[in-house]
């Protein structure tokens, strides 16, 4: 049990970073190069631009997202993935897969315990 | 854009089913065993009662684990992982994984951007 509870924290820890409804959703928008904030709000449809902004800036003071402003008129801010954000493209990866498997599974209407 | 937009879906479907604070936890808990309540909540550590049945009956109804009650006295209720639970721990095990070495980065004093 203890030995356990040692290898839970791990995932615990994660969670205190990339945890919450937006994240997985915002870094993986990011997989796929830089985007504009715009570009950013657009790929993830219902967050509102307050929550983006506030997650965009979480992933920054943890390392995982570069903000960059170009001094175009009006100023153009791009967001992109550190070298350290790309060490989570393969949790993202098979997030993604596995929710791909899982609406297959509900239209299928096969959620009835296994 | 488009393209990116069918693709982030199906990472908003999973954390429909597996996001939030607890989930992931109790999932990777379960990963080495049926546990039963008492085992899942000390295993946990900071999750409330209340919070941790409410979570498993999420879990149930999505048919990612099972509950059975055992006729000893007091009852025994244990929980178990099912089939299609286990499909989830390829990420499990990448999320405890990332989250062994953020950890191992923040001791060393590295968040900063890279």
């Amino acid at each position: 049990m203890k030995n356990n509870k040692l290898e839970i924290q791990p995932v615990m820890d994660a969670l205190e970073v990339i945890g919450g409804k937006w994240k997985f959703p915002i870094l993986y928008s990011l997989c796929s190069g830089k985007k504009r904030f715009k570009d950013l709000l657009e790929d993830i449809g219902k967050i509102t631009p307050k929550m983006l902004s506030l997650e965009l800036k979480d992933l920054e003071i943890n390392g995982l997202v570069t903000r960059t402003a170009i001094a175009t008129v009006p100023v153009t801010v791009e967001y992109e993935m550190t070298k350290y954000g790309t060490t989570l493209e393969p949790v993202l990866r098979h997030i993604q897969d596995w929710g791909k498997k899982h609406r297959a599974r509900i239209l299928k209407g096969s959620t009835v315990l296994n």
